[in-house]
C-alpha cells in the first residue's frame, strides 16, 4: 500500500513553494499523491492558480472554495473555519496518510485543525521562521500541531526544538520554494505579457524594470491603503518600468487593491503594469532579471536570496525572518522606499546565498514523508 | 469605557472552571462581561449546563449551536470549523476588547482562532499544562496564539515562557477552578438525586460512594469501548454505591456511551447511577464526599488535590500534568483499576494541596484583565 | 457518456423509499450512480443506515456529516445550510447530470437547493402528496425547484400541474417505496432480535405484536414529549408485544426521545423492545406481520395500504395526505388511541391497496431518468 | 408586547425595495424592526450599501458575511447555504415574531428556509411575478414557504393563490420600490459624481445620457460575457454619455465584470463612467432623467414604469415579467440593443404606469404585519 501524501494548495504563493514537493510525490514509488485546491488558488482575481496547476499535469482531487468575501478579519477567520468544515469532509473521504501543510497562512491553519483533529500526521514545510502579521502566531501554532518539521534553515530548526518539539521529527531540508530555481533556464521570458495580461500600459522587458509585491499586514489591518500609497508614490517618482503584482486575499487586500486602483484612476501611471499571477518558474525569471524586487514578500527574504536579486524589504510583515545580504529594510514611506531602491538598482546583483536552501529540498522532504514513523500522540519535550 | 470581556463557555467542565472569572468581571467596575454559551454547554444530552448559568445569574449576550453530530475525529474538525464561522459574527457584532479562553478543547481552539484573526487579543488560562489526547497539542497551539497567559502552576508558568512567551505576560494565577471549593459549604447536598436526576437505580448518598468519570482520549479513537468497559467492570465488581457522569461531547464519545448503555442493558447494575451535568459547586461537593475519584477527568488532578480526594488515573488522557499525592495512575485494566480504587478507599482523604492554586485565581485574573497593556502583534522570544 | 444520476441518502426512511431506484439506475446501461450518504443515514443513534447501504452492494462516493446537534427548530435550520454548504462541494467536485432527490425533509430542501444554484437539473419523488409538519411547505417549495417530478398517486401529479408545473415532466410512476415489498418474501425474520439489537425485554415475535412510530411534528415543537406519552401509555395499557421505532432526526425527536427514555425509566415496561434502525426489507416484513401499525409515518398511508396493514395514524403529521381504507385516524390521546388499535387489531388485514403504486415505480422512474430531455430553465406554466 | 419583525438586506437593490417599509416598521408604535444586513449590502465591491443604511437612519441588530466567494455556480449555492446556518442563529438570538423577505435571490431563499424551519413566520414581498434565471424557481419556492404574501400586481396575486396559497393570506400591495418614488424630489443631483465616485472619464450630467445595468443570467452561466459585450458595443457605437452600474453578486458576475473590465481595457472608453452604488433616491434621480435605461434590471420593469422612462430590456432575465409601454424587448444583440435604444431616445419618455403600485404599499405591507393572525401550518389550498 502506498502512503497517501495529501497536499492542500491554496494560492499562487503555496502552489510555489510545494511545486517540487509534488513532484517528488508523485514521482516516488511508495507514495500516492492527493492535491486538493482550494481558496484563491481556484479564483480569477487572484489568478486563477489552479490553471497553471493543471497545465503542469497534476490532477486535483478536490477543489474546495472557501473564502468568504470581505477581505476583513473577521472574513478571513470565518474562511479558516469554513475552510476547516470542509476539508475534514474531504479527508474524510480521501484518507491520507500524512497532510503536508506549508507556511503559516489561515488556509495553512485550517489544514492543521483539519488533520489534527482527524488523527491524521501533519507535516509542515517552513516552521521555526519569524515574521511579522498574524502569520507569526499562526505560523507557530501550526509548529504545536505538526508532527514533522521541515525547516527551511539551521536557526528555524533551532527554534522549532526550543519550543518543545522532538528533535528527531525536526528535519532540516532548506525549503523547496528554492527547488525550482535550480536547473531551470532563468532567462527572461519574452512573451510575459502576452502569456500573462494583465492591465496597465504595455512593458519593454528587454529594458530595465522593478518588480513589486506588497501584501497587506493583517495586525496592521485598515493601514494596508496609507502603506501601499507610499510605495505607489515611491514607484511612480522613480518612473523605472515596473510590473506590480497583485496582493493576498487577506484582511486587508481589499485596502491594499482599493489604494492601487484609486491611484490608477488619477494618476494613469504609464510604466506601471499590474499582473495577477505567474507560474512559479515565470515568478522566478521575473524577479530574476530585475533590478530589484521591493515590497514585504517573503519571496523577497528566501528565493531572492538565493538568485542574489537586490531587495527592498518594507515595514513589518518580514519582521525577523533570517535574511541574507541582499535585503535593505525601510519603513512605510515614499521618500526611504525610492532611496533604497536607487541603492539597491546601483548596487546590481548580490552573490547567490544558500541561507534557505541548496535546491534540494523536495528530495529530501519526500524520503522523510516515505519513511518516518510517526507516534499520533504528540508530548511537549519538557 | 468598559473593557469588554467575551467569555465562550462551552460545557459544564469550562463553565465550572471559569465561573469565578465570570462573577469577578462582572462586579468589576471597569469590565463588562459578554457571555457566549456554545456547543454541549446548549445540549440537553449533555446536560444542558445552559440552565445552571442562567441560575446562577448570567445572561448570554448570544447562544450558538456548533456541534456537529457523530462524535468521530471528522465531526470534531468540522464542529471546530463551524465555531469558528459563527464565533467571527458573533465577535463582529458584539466587538470583544479581549476574548478569554480556558483549558484546550476544540471550542478552546476555535475562539482562540476566530479572535486571533479578529485581531482582538486572547486570554488564556490553564495554558503550559501537559496531558495525552489531541488536547496536549491543542493547548500547546492556543499558547501560540494567546497574548496574555493565566498559569495554575509554576511548571507550567515556565513551559509557557520556554516556549517562547513573553514572560511579561505569563502569570502565575493559580486555576480558577479551585476558587469555587473555597467558602463553598462543600458538604454534600440531601437532595442531589433529586435536582440532577439521570437515570439508574437511587443511591443512598448519606452511605458510602465513588464517582467515575470517563471521556474518551481522541487520539485512541476506537479503543474508548474497550477502555470503559474495564471501568464498568471494576466498578460491578467493586460493588460501590456509584455516582457515574456521562463523558464530553469528543470524537470517541458516542463508543464510551455505547459501552456504557450496553452494559446497563446487560448487566443492569444496582449500584449505579449515571449523571448528565452538574452546577460546579454540587460536583464540587459530590467529589469531595466520595470514597474515590476514578477515570481520566483533569479535575481528579486539579480539583480533587485541592480537596484532597482520593483519585485513581486511568489510562494516557491526563499523562504529563503535574500530580499532587491524592493520585494512584493505572491502565486500561479491570483488575488494576479494582485494586487501586481499593487502595484509595482504605487510604482515605489527602491533605489539601495548593499544587494548583489557592483559591483567588478569578481575582487575579481579572486584575490583569482589567490592566494589562496588549500590543496585537505577537514576537516569538527567540 | 453515462448519464450521471446523483442520489443522496440521508436516513434509513430515505433510503427504504429510493432502494429500488438505486438498483435501477446502477443496472442501467446508460446510467451512472453516484451515490452520496449523509445526515442520520451515517449516525449510529439513528441507525447507522450505512451499513446496511454498503452491505446491499452500494458503494457511496462521499459520506457528508451535516447533522448540527440540538434537534430543535434553530439546528434544523443550520443543519439545511451546512447541507448546502456542502453538497455543493461534493456536486462541484463529482458533476452529476442529474439530481435525483425524495419526499420533503430539510436534507431534500438542501439537495435541492444545492442543484438548483449549480443549474443541475434535479428530479423529485413523492411530490404533490399533502401532509402536516414543515414537510408540507418543504415538499412544495421543491417542486417549484424541481425539473422531473415522479408523482406517487394521480392526485398528486394533478396537484403538481396545478401549481403551475409543465405537465410534460409530471410523471405519474406510482412511489418507489413499494417496490421492494413486490417479489420479497415478507414472512417474518425469525432472528430479528439478534440481527438489530435495540434495547428493552426480549420480544417472541412467533407471537402476535404491534409496531409504533411516531416522529416529531416540526410545526409543534415542544409538544413532541406530551404527544409521545400518549401513544406510551396506550401501548403500556393495552399490554400487546410491541416493537417501537426510533423517532427521527429533527426539530423536537429530542423531546420525543426523552419522553422515551423517562417513561422506560419509570414504567420499566416488560413488553416493548426500542429498535433504531432495519433494512428497508425487514422493516417491510416487520410491519406486514403485525397485528397493526400505529403513530404518524407516512409508511402507514404509504407501504402499509400496499400490504393491507391496519393503521391507527396519530395526530397531525399525515395531515391531508391520501389514504386507503387501512387507515384510522385518531388525536393525541391515549383512549382514542388504544381503541383505535384495539379496533384494528379486531378487524384484521386489508385487502392490498395500489393508490401509491404497484410496485414498479423505479423502473418508470430511471426510464424517465435516462430519456428525459430537459430545460434548465423552468417557466412557470401560467 | 411589541411585534418584532426582522428585515434581512442584502444588497443595494433589496435595500431599495424595503426601504418605505423598514421605515413604515419603525414608525409603526406595534411594531419593533430588527434589521440584520449581509451578503453584498456588507461588500465594498458592490457599494457598500451599509453605509447608505446607516446614513439613514437605520441601525442593523446584527451584520452577516455569507458571500463565498467564486462568484459561480458552486458558491452561489454555498452562499445560500452559510447565511441559512448563520442567519439561524442570528434569529434564535433576536427571536423575530415575523421574518420579511423580498423578491427572488439566493438571500431571500436563505431566510426564508432558515425562517420555515425555526416556526417563525414568513413574509414575502413580490411573489408571483414571473422572470428568467434561476430567480425565477426560487421565487415561487418562496411564496411556498411564505405566510403573507404582498403582491405587486393583480396578475402576481392571482399566481400565487392559483399555486394553492390560502387566498386570505395574499394581498395585493403594490411594490413597495416604488413607494421612494412618490413625495421625492426626482431631479437630478448635480454632485452625483462626486458624492458616488465610480471610475471612468468624468461625465456631464446636465447634458443626456444613459444608464446601463446588466447582471448575469444563472441559467446563461458562462455566457455573461458574451452578452455584456454586445452591450458594451452597442453603447460604445451609439457614443452618448452612459452611467453603467456594476452588476449583482451572482453566479456569472466575475464573467460579466470581467466583459467589462477587458472592455475598460482596450478601448478606454471616454463617455461611459461605472459606478459601484447608490442610494434608492438617487437610482431614482438618475433614471428619472435619462434618456434610456438598458439592461436587464427589473428597475427597467418595474420602477422605471412608473417613472415613465423609456427602457431597453435585453435577453430573457426578465422573461413572462409584465410590462408597462416603456419596454421594448431585445436580444443579445449589438445592433439590435443600438437600434432600441436609438428607438427609445426618439421616443422620449412614456407616462406614468401603476401596473406596479401607486407608492403607498410600504404603507399597506405594515398594516398587515401588525395585524395578520398567523397559523404557522401551512395547508396547500386543494
Amino acid at each position: 500500500m502506498k502512503r497517501k501524501i495529501c497536499v492542500v494548495v491554496t494560492s499562487r504563493a503555496s502552489y510555489a513553494r510545494v511545486k517540487s514537493v509534488l513532484r517528488e510525490v508523485a514521482n516516488h514509488p511508495g507514495l500516492e499523491l492527493q492535491l486538493v485546491v482550494s481558496a484563491s488558488a481556484l479564483l480569477d482575481r487572484f489568478g486563477n492558480a489552479i490553471q497553471v496547476i493543471e497545465n503542469d499535469g497534476f490532477h486535483p482531487v478536490a477543489r474546495v472554495y472557501i473564502i468568504i468575501e470581505g477581505e476583513n478579519p473577521t472574513t478571513m477567520a470565518k474562511s479558516t473555519g469554513l475552510a476547516i468544515v470542509e476539508l475534514a469532509t474531504v479527508f474524510e473521504n480521501i484518507k491520507p496518510d500524512i497532510v503536508l501543510t506549508v507556511a503559516d497562512r489561515f488556509e495553512t491553519m485550517a489544514t492543521a485543525i483539519a488533520a489534527s483533529y482527524m488523527n491524521i500526521p501533519l507535516a509542515h514545510i517552513q516552521g521555526g521562521e519569524k515574521s511579522g502579521s498574524i502569520d507569526e502566531s499562526v505560523r507557530h501554532a501550526v509548529t504545536k500541531l505538526a508532527h514533522l518539521h521541515f525547516a527551511a534553515t539551521e536557526e528555524s530548526r533551532e527554534r522549532i526544538i526550543r519550543m518543545g518539539e522532538n528533535p528527531a521529527h525536526v528535519f532540516l531540508t532548506g525549503c523547496p520554494s528554492l527547488d525550482i530555481l535550480c536547473g531551470t533556464d532563468l532567462s527572461l521570458e519574452s512573451d510575459i505579457l502576452k502569456k500573462y495580461g494583465g492591465v496597465g500600459p504595455l512593458l519593454d522587458f528587454s529594458k530595465p524594470y522593478i518588480v513589486i509585491m506588497q501584501h497587506p499586514v493583517t495586525t496592521e489591518y485598515l493601514s494596508g491603503r496609507a502603506q501601499v500609497k507610499e510605495t505607489l508614490q515611491a514607484v511612480y517618482e522613480l518612473d523605472y518600468q515596473t510590473a506590480w503584482l497583485w496582493p493576498n486575499v487577506d484582511a486587508g487586500s481589499d485596502e491594499v487593491s482599493k489604494g492601487i486602483r484609486a491611484f490608477r484612476e488619477n494618476k494613469n501611471p504609464s510604466q506601471i503594469h499590474f499582473f495577477k499571477n505567474f507560474p512559479p518558474e515565470s515568478y522566478a525569471r521575473l524577479i530574476n532579471n530585475a533590478l530589484c524586487l521591493a515590497g514585504n514578500s517573503s519571496s523577497g527574504i528566501r528565493e531572492a536570496s538565493f538568485l542574489g536579486v537586490p531587495v527592498v524589504n518594507i515595514g513589518t510583515r518580514q519582521y525577523g525572518r533570517e535574511r541574507a545580504e541582499n535585503v535593505i529594510d525601510v519603513g512605510y514611506d515614499a521618500n526611504e522606499i525610492k532611496k533604497a531602491i536607487r541603492k539597491q538598482i546601483e548596487h546590481g546583483k548580490y552573490p547567490q546565498s544558500n541561507l534557505y536552501g541548496d535546491g534540494k529540498a523536495g528530495k529530501r522532504i519526500v524520503a522523510f514523508l516515505a519513511d518516518s514513523k510517526i507516534n499520533i500522540q504528540k508530548k511537549l519535550a519538557y
